[in-house]
């Protein structure tokens, strides 16, 4: 798979393009803007399905013809998308078993967008039909450059409790385990008096008086997002039955974590992917690269496009912020510094009704005598300049291990910690990382880690026997790795590891006995000054050297850091400023290269490369004050980018 | 419409008497502590349904004339219930469809109390039976004095969700759109594919996975609204078919925001409210203000009645603060300072079981020895010697726009900010006004605003063309206003205006051009020294003079506060203190004079005048600390009237 | 009755033994285990229900008749669960009317445990005949030594609004009052027109828009207590048909206050019950000494069981603790101060998979090599040391009167104060006695008062006037006894005594006015230089010398603290250390002496005493400091227990 949206050269361009929300006599102005802001694809049709269907079975294409050949002629590609995203109130009225119900019992209704139980035979009969009329229509199409199927799979409804679903259940849970005996082990129904005595008494994880089963919640989980992907899948199937040549995508959305993206990324012909900074949290970028940084890697390293963003304020978070002047363009390429080769906007014109209204757009309302305009422009001159950059890779030497189900496993409500949130936790390491400008990929547990020097494994609670040996391999092969507390703890069924929770025990060299999870807020000592916090166990180094040790608490003593070989582990989590430190220490000693050496806080830097050797080097300064980066001045909010740099020359 | 209780002179004074649910034997000392502290207004039967209709169409009248009878008799006038606000058992289980559901989809029980759809058929067939079967019986009755229409509607259910709301909610956007295309259009529903290709299709805005249709929500606000008032409406009408020459009401409650009092005012021939303290709040009294202003307002500036209030503790807030002595009497003269001539309490003898046993009455659970008593018995002496202040009016030059429309639009969840709550907005208005001694008005938006020398529009962001011009015409005859920021930015369907935000542009010679909402806390410097708060807004002044500018953040520079001829913008909230100072700046300048020059803090002046030019001036003191006030010193907790006094003379 | 669990001497020792979820070869492992470390009584079965019915009417009761013969084989009795705790998946799947529905309307569903409506006649009957087949094959089982029926009745499901459970409501109701009349008698219909013309009419108090009927609330809670009662009685009538001699229990959970337990102490056989420290409370021992106190209580006095409890962490608390090294110990024993003579664990072996895996065992998951086992090994050999106490009671001269009847009353969700919440006042008060050292019990209004020299009443708020007397005839009998507020004020239908709220105003000679709870967080100050907190009353000594009065607000001058003769009232809450000065000088004065004089903060000591004289005092440090007791040096965490020591000749 390459990254190729047809004929589009160079970076792509553009957004998300409602056209029917407006009249057709608007249709000829927006071309004319998005050639004078150099936009070169747009998405359309993702909302649409009401104006495309308008009755069971009555389509009505006029519109998108007469909009598509109007983009060709201007020489704007498209990206055409499915519109099944939102089913039209004729469908939910006359199919009311298709809508989602919740684990109370109650159902939800239609009103505001992705109102369908994924595993409604209704729903997916229709979509499937609509999907083929279109690609039957539009296969051929001039302006037609990729396929955007559905919209943001498991953004509201990403797991449907109704009966339907219950009856889609089982029969997932008869392929994965074939006999009931085999479900009953795996869900260890021997506790609390739960074994089933026949199929069909098996249901979705409803809400129940205590704490529900812990392996039927994961097992729910896992059902539910390949429900969804069932769901793409039909679609890109019949795309593919008419059309040939054209690339097939849907935008994941990888800060939320109902769907196992892992299993999703090999079937889509192009990742893309939607980010919104989150504009009230401390450090928005921290959040950016990390999603970024986790489009790469389900790409394979490969370029992917960001399918959508927002030009200034979104409309769904507490308090929407605008960006200030210049923040538009940080943005934008803080993602083609991570590998971004399509930067698309939700959307091309603000909305002037709907739920979405307050969301900005490349045209904002005030229209175009605006700083969002003028940034749009500058944008698009950006990108043209930057031709060169697209197709390049990103830099990189190290992995986060990061895995769904174990991220799930962790969500049930009767964990040893309410503090101890393992994407929280992931997310402080790779933005350890990031302040050190050492870039990462994030890798599965069972995946190819030989190119990677180095493999932290911040919190994957959760591991199969034959993933934690794909780790053991990886270090007896030379690799360097630094595992968290709680890993590996349990296998695949959550079923725990009994004698001391150690799946990798004879890897790091320790026996851990016992959980000692902090109070809200408190912190221990530690021996080498600094602190550990959330979390502690009571481990014994058996093989191991024990390089920092609890200095109070009732583990004063017990080792919080031991080294065997190039194998590190952690009994508790740091704060910020100690775990880049110790990062920064194992990445030195496992031969992982900084792009910067001792960058200053807040600077954010990335390197891009060709396999012929050019390469690009995106620096940011994220901070209030300048700062000075290879001999130049940075400004605040700035981004800038060199050629041809050689990070390691740099002196300190 | 005059203020007029039929044969109750100078102040009503009173309370509910709830006397079924106490022996008849205690009926005849409840007539004489009545007479005792000067009670000549009762109001009885609001909860009686189940005592008068024991089984369908089976009416018990005979505790009810002895009751009439007797309070004739000692001439106590009555406030006669149509007994609607809760309907019994009996009727609830018959009939089950007329319980409300919620927007979940969960149907609400009896056992308390306004249990009932206001779609509801059987419901309204019902309680028009009751109501007719009353007028007809006591339209005669000598204790007659005004008649009063259910209770507090729309207090805990002003919105269904069933499916009889949904068959009625359709019809009433059949009578407001004629044809689905015109719904279509003004929903905007081309957005998120919600198009409706028949009526019943159409729903109210149940729970739904993402932000519902916003028109749709604001529509059905509307519709709820107006549900009531039909409830309303069929009582009073039944009423008037027996009864005439008798003022009919109901008691609004001004601080729930569920129903449209604009609307209702012109339906009661007397304008009746309730309000209570909330004894936690910083400032009481600015709520009771803000109220009691509202209700005069939608009497038109006539008297109003208090028709329910506590004498010392509610049951219903977190922590039900008894009232200190004295307080009783400022909290009652507050409500008659702003127009009230008829003070009632909820309720005459305090319950002794059921759920509002804990609310005080004018007679305590510990009898008539306590200070509660004595303290009503002293307000009774009061108001007879303030008889000749009833029937004036409050001197009043201005006021402030407010509409119930524009507040629903806003509680969309998906709007810029949290922080920007229109509700909170117009009560610190209020206050800052208050605070200043100025007197004003609440006013529709299409309202005669000629009357006022300034109108303030602190929030309102939803307008129709036709209402923004009445602010312009107002303008161009020579008034002045003060526009506070995010008003006038969206038309009646909740579409937003393009290209500058701007229904005011003109008007205001102001451009505006994207919204920067605060992050939470966060405060911006102003260029006169004070600060902005919860939002500021990039905008440019066309034809205006800058008065105030930003002074940090990433719009210094830009304008905060305007001015073109009469008419201010600001482009921020400001702080309680500096808004005071610039109201009272604005007020001086419009010709606007407080009752107090330089009033210290914490002091509430008023004035009420007879057409003939007799006029009472209301200073209370609300603070912890004696000051000093027309001369004389007013201690804490005190409220002093003065006859005749004439504020414009006094020295600063 | 007697406390005997037959054949077990001494002490009883063990835990949950949930063999079912083991491989039988595990089996002879942990009987090796269990006598390695003193273990002499196991529970079984408690969750077995779907391992020993497998479908209607199939018994498979083989594995059990191996383990008890494995298990009698190696001398370690028996406490057998009847395994009705948790219905399995087929009996709910084929009774779906057997599950719970919560107020809202909404069902609970099978996946955890304890999903069953109390009233449900499937259930009962299932459950019933499960019993009598466990009882009738195993009532002579050489291993039995206990019945353990259920488990923790209510801890998850204490109430039920199905359709069933409305029917059995009204049964219950139909027994209590025999007519409608006096039913709405009770209720107070007249208000809020909620009167039952009917008994069809009468719901539980399902969601409702405003504040349900208190009466109906109230009662509802009485009855699904009951319900839960009727269900155990059915069980244990059953096992007595077959099994004599046997004593039967059910585990109480004292911490949830769903059950009126003075009602079911007279129906075992034997008090148990299950605590858990709450890890991240300030005081966790307060907690078990307030429950262990209580049980105790409902015992007579006589010795109880602690049935569960936790070696370390458990898994439900937001972060669960584990225990540092001796707390093991000190929780045990703290528990067999108070009276216990069984101290069991949940559970034997920690399970590997499950909704609980993550609740510590006597076997952790680690295996033996661990701190938790070392301390179980030796708490086993502590109990055989100490086995002489056994059988010996605690020694005690005061009590707490407790009422769960009014604990629920003070639920309604309108009440004059949220902070005025009777369970953390009667906490707040039984821990002041703890501090000094001072044991108590507690005791039911209505219950024998004469053996105590003190009576406490912290938040008696209900009580009847059969009751009150009762309090009367106790200190006309020479008690002391001390009243907190807002005690006495409703009679058992929850109606409010009118003139003066005083079931108690002879006794206390106090007039109470008028209720002034204070604003949030707000103090008082009192005349002596403490300071009242929550709660303030207006009120007027009548006969009473006043001891101390307000200092300042509204009540200034007003009693806060009377005496008439042996009889105190205090109108506000006081701080802890001030309450604990006013107790220690009120059980001076009544003759009652603590266990230490002038014991240090954060020490505990109890006295445990036999007929003959034998006596042994158990002192705990809880604090973080050595601390100096009857001349020896007591370490952070330590218990010790002297034997024979006199408190009375220590000198202060």
């Amino acid at each position: 798979m390459a990254f190729d949206i047809a004929g589009v050269p160079g970076f792509a361009y553009g957004g998300d393009y409602s056209a029917e929300q407006w009249p057709e006599e608007v249709w000829a102005d927006d071309v004319r803007l998005m050639k004078a802001a150099g936009v070169n694809l747009v998405t359309v049709g993702v909302f649409a399905w009401a104006m495309l269907e308008t009755a069971p079975g009555r389509y009505e294409f006029g519109w998108l013809d007469r909009l598509m050949d109007q983009l060709a002629a201007h020489g704007v590609a498209v990206d055409l998308a499915t519109a099944t995203a939102s089913p039209p109130p004729w469908f939910s009225h006359a199919n009311p078993d298709s809508l989602p119900v919740e684990a109370d019992g109650n159902r939800l209704w239609y009103g505001s967008r992705q109102t369908f139980c994924p595993s409604s035979p209704a729903y997916r009969s229709a979509a499937g039909a609509l999907v083929e009329e279109l690609a039957n229509r539009y296969a051929g199409h001039p302006a037609l450059a990729m396929w955007h199927v559905n919209n943001e799979y498991g953004c509201h409804v990403a797991r449907c409790w109704c009966d339907t679903s219950a009856a889609a259940f089982r029969s997932w849970l008869v392929r994965k385990y074939t006999t009931l005996d085999a479900l009953n082990t795996a869900w260890g129904t021997a506790f609390w008096s739960q074994r089933y005595t026949a199929w069909d008494q098996v249901i979705p994880p409803r809400r129940t008086p205590s704490f529900p089963n812990p392996t039927q919640l994961l097992d729910f989980y896992r059902f539910s997002s390949d429900e969804l992907l069932a769901c793409f899948r039909a679609e890109r199937d019949a795309i593919r039955r008419h059309s040939t040549g054209i690339p097939i995508t849907t935008n994941f959305l990888l800060d939320r974590w109902g769907v196992d993206f892992w299993s999703w990324a090999g079937e889509v012909d192009l990742v893309s992917m939607d980010h919104y900074l989150l504009g009230e949290s401390e450090d928005p970028y921290a959040g950016l690269a990390f999603v970024a940084d986790l489009a790469r890697s389900l790409a394979g390293g490969r370029p992917w496009a960001l399918m959508e963003h927002a030009t200034s304020a979104v409309n769904w978070q507490p308090r929407n912020l605008a960006k200030p002047p210049g923040q538009l363009r940080r943005d934008s390429l803080g993602h083609v510094a991570r590998g971004a080769d399509a930067v698309l906007y939700f959307q091309w014109r603000a909305s002037r009704a709907g739920a979405e209204k307050w969301h900005s757009g490349m045209v904002p309302h005030a229209g175009t005598e605006t700083k969002v305009w003028r940034e749009v422009v500058g944008l698009g001159a950006d990108l043209a300049g930057l031709s060169e950059v697209a197709g390049s890779e990103v830099v990189v030497d190290a992995a986060i291990l990061l895995d769904w189900a174990s991220i799930w496993a962790q969500a049930h409500p009767s964990q040893p910690s309410v503090d101890l949130d393992p994407v929280r936790i992931t997310e402080q390491w790779h933005a350890a990382l990031r302040a050190a400008t050492v870039t990462c990929d994030f890798a599965p547990p069972g995946g190819d880690l030989a190119r990677y020097r180095l493999i932290l494994v911040p919190a994957l609670h959760l591991v199969s026997d034959a993933d934690a040996a794909n780790l053991v391999s990886y270090v007896d092969g030379g690799g360097t790795v630094l595992i968290g507390p709680y890993s590996g703890v349990v296998d695949e069924h959550d079923h725990i590891r009994l004698n001391g929770y150690g799946v990798w025990s004879d890897l790091l060299g320790v026996r851990v006995e016992e959980f000692f999870p902090l109070p809200d807020g408190r912190r221990v000592a530690l021996s080498d000054g600094t602190s550990g916090r959330v979390w502690t166990e009571l481990a014994t180094a058996k093989t191991a050297d024990v390089l920092v040790t609890y200095a109070d608490g009732p583990l004063a003593g017990a080792p919080a850091l031991t080294r065997r070989g190039t194998a590190y582990y952690l009994t508790t989590h740091l704060d910020d400023a100690a775990l880049r430190v110790l990062l920064e220490r194992i990445a030195r000693a496992a031969g992982v290269e900084p792009v910067l050496c001792d960058p200053p806080r807040w600077v954010e830097a990335v390197k891009r490369r060709h396999a012929d050797g050019r390469e690009w080097t995106f620096v940011a300064n994220d901070g209030e004050v300048p700062v000075d980066v290879l001999g130049t001045v940075l400004n605040p909010g700035a981004l800038t980018i060199s050629t041809g740099f050689a990070a390691r020359s740099d002196s300190a």
